[in-house]
This record gives C-alpha cells, structure tokens and sequence, in this order.
C-alpha cells in the first residue's frame, strides 16, 4: 500500500480481535450487546460486529441512527439527550427500525409527542456518578413525571434505563476502572429493582468502555453498550482497558522534516487529522499521540515518541535517539491517537493494511436538502 | 431558516466585509493579497475572495491545492513544509496552475525532482521566531544548499522566502502584536534584502492573521497571507485582532437540557462539531466556545456563558441567569468558536443565514483511487 498523506490506518484482525472478545464477555455474562457505534461511524465495521453476533446498536445522534438504519440495522438507542427538533427524521427511522431514544426529564418527550407519527422506546439516562447528564438516581418523583408522559403516549414504549459511567475514564488501573464499575453497578440497579415490578421487561444498560473490558462481574447490569473498545487508542491503554497490541488504529504520516539539533520530527499530520485530544504527560505538558514504526504487518507497538504540538496540519514529535538517527525526510511513521473516536471522525474513512477503504458516514451534505 | 441539529451558520456580510477590509489593506500597502484557504476551504469562499480581487490564494496541504486547482484557481502556493510522496499529484495540478512549493531543507526537493515533469516555484521558509519550521535566518548556507539544487532543475524556479510569524497569537493586545510583527518583519526583510541582487523579484512573503489585521507597516515585505481572518474567532477577538461584531461564523445548536440546580445548559454540540481547540479562562479551566442568541438577523453578540466541557456530542455551558431563566428545550442556541479554521473543517460545510449550504472541500474519498 502506497502511502502519501495521512492515511487511518485499520488493523482488520486486531479490530475483529477486539469485536469477538467483548462479544464473548457479554454472551457470558448474560448480557444484551449493543456496541457503541460512533468510534467507528462505519457500516463495513458494523457489518464485523453483526458477524460476532450483535443485531443491535447505540448511536450518539440521530443522523448516525438514520446512516445505520438505512444501512439495515434495525435496532438502534440514540444515547444522548432527545432533541426533538429532530421528530421528522425520527419518524423518518422509526418507520424502518426500532428506534429508542433517552429522556432526562419530560420536556423534550412532550415536545417530540406532538408530532410523532411512529412507535419508539424510551430510555431513561441515570446519573451514576459522571454528573454529565441524566436524572438523579435517588428523584424518584423525575422519573415517575417522564414515566407518566411514556405512559400518555401509545407511541412511546418505556424500555429501561441507561447510564455512561464516564468517570471511569479517569481511572489508571484495572482496580480503580472496578472501584467506579461496582458503584454505578449499584446504583443502577437499585433503580432498576425499584422499577422491575411495575416494568418486569425493562433494560438496565450500561456502557463505558474500561468497565466493559475489564469487569468480570455485571450485576444488575442487562445490556453494555462500550464503543472505543473497537479500536481502543493510548487513553484506553492508560487507564489499562487494554494492551498496545489491541490498538486498531493508527494514523500513517509522512515525515517532511529531520531536525537532529532539536531531536524532533515534523510530519504531516496535525489537529485535522489526530484531533486536539490529548493526553497529560508526567509534567503535565500534552502528549497528542504515540509515536511507531510502520512495518510489513501494519505497524509495531514499541513507543519511539510523542507529538508535542499540531498545528492544522503539522506535527511536531520529540523522539528518541534510535528513531531520530534512522529517520529520513520522505519515510511514513505511524501516530497512535489519543482518542480513536476522535481521530476517525477527523479522517471520515479508513484503509485497511491491504489498502481497503472502509467508509465511514459523513457528517456534511444530509443537511441540504431538509433546510428551508 | 430550520435548524434542528448542530449546524455552522455563516454571516456572509460579515465574511465579505472581513474579506474586502483585508483586501484594502493589502492594496493600501501594495502587497500581493494570497489569502490563505485553509480556513474556509470552501470554493463558494473563495469566489467572495476572488470578487475583492485576489488571483492567488495559499493553502495547507497537496490534497487543498488540487481542490482549489480544480476549481479554476490558477496561482496556488503550498505553505506547509514539501512532502515529496505527493508528486503525483504535484505533477497533476502543477499542469494546470501555477503551483507553489515550500522548502526548508534540501532533502524533499532532491526526492521530488526525481519524478517531477512540470515546473514548480519554490519558496524558502524563514523561521522568524516561531520556531514550528524553516530556516534559521542567520544560516546562510542552508539558505545557499537550497537555492543550489533549485538551480540544478530547470522545472524548479526560486519565489522568495515565505514565514509564519505564529507567536503572535500569543499576543493579547495591539501592541504585542505589533512587537512580533515588527521583530519577524525585520528578519525576512533582512534576508530578502541579502538575496535580492541576485533574485530581484523575489517575494518575501508573511501571513499571520493577528499581524495583518492590525500593522500599517509591512515594510520588507512583499505579499501577505492572512487566513483566519474570513471569519475571526473568540480566540482572535481576545488576541485583538477583530471586534466581536467581525466574528462570521457561529454553531448553532439545540438545547437538549436546562439544569436549573447546575446553572448549566446541555446543547448538541461536542468535540465533533466545534473540535477541541480550548482558550484558558483567567482560572486556567478551558473555555471551548462562547455562548450567544441568535436572532432573526443571524447572533447577538453579547456573551451569556460559555463552554467548559466537550464530550463527543455533548457540550455543557455554564450561562447567566438571563439565559438560564429563559432558555427551553427545543431552543436553539449560537456558539462562537475559539478557532474557527478547526471548526470549520470538523463541520464540511456552513449554512448561510438565509440557508444555503457552502460546500467545502472534503478529506476523505480522494485517497481512494490513488491506493494500489
């Protein structure tokens, strides 16, 4: 495969590697899988998750449920907020798909209820800790009010609750990553006892990505909905979500300068490729990404430096001597990213080591045609 | 116009009168006027830009180049250090536009005139303090190694010398802009000055859009490439470059959530939409986009709170009571970014203020026929 710019790399094996394994830690626990699909944004890896077995996935907005179910998935959570600014395209899938969308207080339901012309099912989000949004877990009197308007509506289905237990991402050891698992564990699964009686079907769904990866036990727990799991990237080796050798992805960069004086590199690749995600170092100075060596199989996972800086377009990467006195002006590096979910909706498509691209839905253009 | 989902609203008056005043005063100072593309990356764009009589434009990357080359712009230059694994595609445009390299070592154009079939004009990057490229201006004899394999080509022909004085936008006044600009100016008018018996129409050219906004001064310089300044930013009104009022683009985004108890709104619009460029807030917590009104005519231009926190989709802004008291679910709110030329390209295209979509260029698919 000819590289000439920055390219995303996708390891097929490793990104199927890192499919089959959480597929199998759900199947043995007894939970639903709903994989996260806005790390990867692509029918062609959905399609490798349907192959491990999983018929149903959670998405971040309504465009993304509207690029998936277009492409036959036919059961998708939108895990944010309801906007229901959004009701025509919501009928729009709902009309082809079970569509569940997340309330955090009735507003925006009685809003949505007004113009919905097909059924969909509601999740309640639960703040289990992240304080980013959701209902608080001890305001029964909130979720009963949400309940009511699921309940005045025989287009709206209650299906459970959900929860992002985001707090976890601050988390640097598998210890610390269980610590924040088993107290959002319990916490949502008190609501959802609470409810189970009056509601004997609904779901308890959970789904960050280091508790997913790591946590043997899910009590309480029905569904995890993880996401970056399909890639991982550094932060998740960090907190110790997975190793470097389960890193999918990685960004093929040229290199344009050698400056041995500095000991730095300067590639093409800057915050429109990586984005501005990053990293705290020792010294609190931000590390945007990992530095390896590409070779015949994808690339290797011995760490050789870090860019310190992007520009738009530019990387400026401090590395180690052996990295610095064999590199030329000319030779393609690869970057680890920070955060994959990020970096793959910078690039809106990837290429596989054989030199497949595998596309990604885009974010520009759908608008044109509903604005007036 | 309706919006229901997190959309980059452009003020086309206020773009075009950024554009003319800019154009001014390039003109006032008999400057070449080589607007720098990377921003807007959009040919719509560009034809404004055209209309106030630029010929010439600059642009970050091969891949833009070709874009705007194959949009009938005939004067391209390349201002990002050469990447010799392009030729291809150097070849290609470089057929049918004048084409511009950027040199800041012998080594890429040694790669590059291996396989080169047209001719390309070369400029030389001076570091004039920025220290991310170029030459260091007292080292004439990389300077001289540079123009010498330039001479080697008859394909190759020498422009001038090219900087980015990028620590101004460490600058927070006019006068600390002026400061910057004056020191680089005088270091690439000393080295155009050094070369210009011997090259006498050389370029020496300069473009950071904090110093072109403010100097009436360019003395030593030839041509100026200012790109930010189409649509300024919060980040170039707090550096002083621009007014509130000249800010043209602004997100506009739903409110999923009001959180009374918080003092915060939940609008739809993370780290994708806005990208994850941040200011420092006097406490050094990050600011990620200043919060405003939009109204019938576009947005109001007083600040009501602003953006602490950015995940993927969601973004949490702390407002004043006058926004928290007032806002609903379902209202649509303005974020003015720190850095638009990031938001921009997460975004990959605008709506004007009477909706119609500006198309950009977009990154990915174009790799695709080129990977064997």
């Amino acid at each position: 495969m000819k590289i000439t710019r920055p390219t995303l790399l996708i390891d097929e094996n490793k990104c199927r590697n890192n499919i089959r394994r959480m597929a199998d830690r759900a199947a043995r626990n007894g939970l639903i899988f709903r994989p996260h699909f806005k790390t990867h944004q692509s029918l062609d890896v959905g399609e490798w998750i349907r192959e491990a077995g999983a018929d149903q996935c959670t998405v971040s907005s309504v465009q993304m449920a509207g690029y998936f179910a277009d492409g036959g998935w036919k059961d998708i959570t939108v895990a944010f907020p309801l906007n229901a600014l959004e009701v025509d395209e919501i009928n729009r899938i709902a009309a082809k798909a079970q569509l569940n969308v997340l309330a955090i207080a009735p507003e925006s339901l009685l809003l949505l209820v007004k113009k919905l012309t097909n059924p969909v099912g509601v999740f309640i989000e639960i703040d289990a800790g992240y304080h980013r949004t959701g209902v608080d877990p001890s305001h029964y009197g909130e979720i009963d009010a949400i309940l009511s308007v699921i309940s005045s509506s025989k287009l709206l289905s209650f299906k459970g609750f959900l929860t992002h237990a985001g707090q976890s991402y601050a988390a640097r050891s598998k210890e610390a990553i269980l610590k924040v698992h088993e107290a959002g564990s319990s916490i949502v699964k008190q609501v959802g006892e609470h409810y189970r009686k009056q509601f004997p079907d609904l779901v308890v769904s959970s789904g960050d990505t280091p508790a997913c990866s790591v946590a043997e036990h899910f009590d309480g727990i029905d569904e995890m909905r993880p996401g970056n799991f399909v890639f991982y990237d550094i932060m998740q080796r960090d907190i110790n979500s997975c190793s470097a050798e389960d890193i999918a992805v990685a960004m093929a960069c040229p290199v344009v300068a050698v400056l041995k004086d500095r000991r730095e590199l300067i590639v093409h690749c800057g915050g429109v490729h990586l984005s501005k995600d990053f990293l705290k170092r020792a010294d609190g100075s931000p590390n945007f990404g990992d530095v390896v060596r590409l070779n015949d199989h994808g690339w290797e996972t011995v760490v050789h430096g870090y860019a310190k800086s992007l520009s738009q377009e530019h990387g400026i990467l401090p590395v180690d001597d052996e990295l610095l006195n064999s590199a030329k002006v000319g030779d393609v590096l690869g970057i680890l990213p920070v955060h994959s979910c990020m970096t793959a909706d910078c690039m809106g498509e990837y290429y596989t080591l054989e030199g497949r691209r595998i596309g990604m839905m885009r974010k520009a253009g759908a608008l044109a045609e509903s604005i007036s």
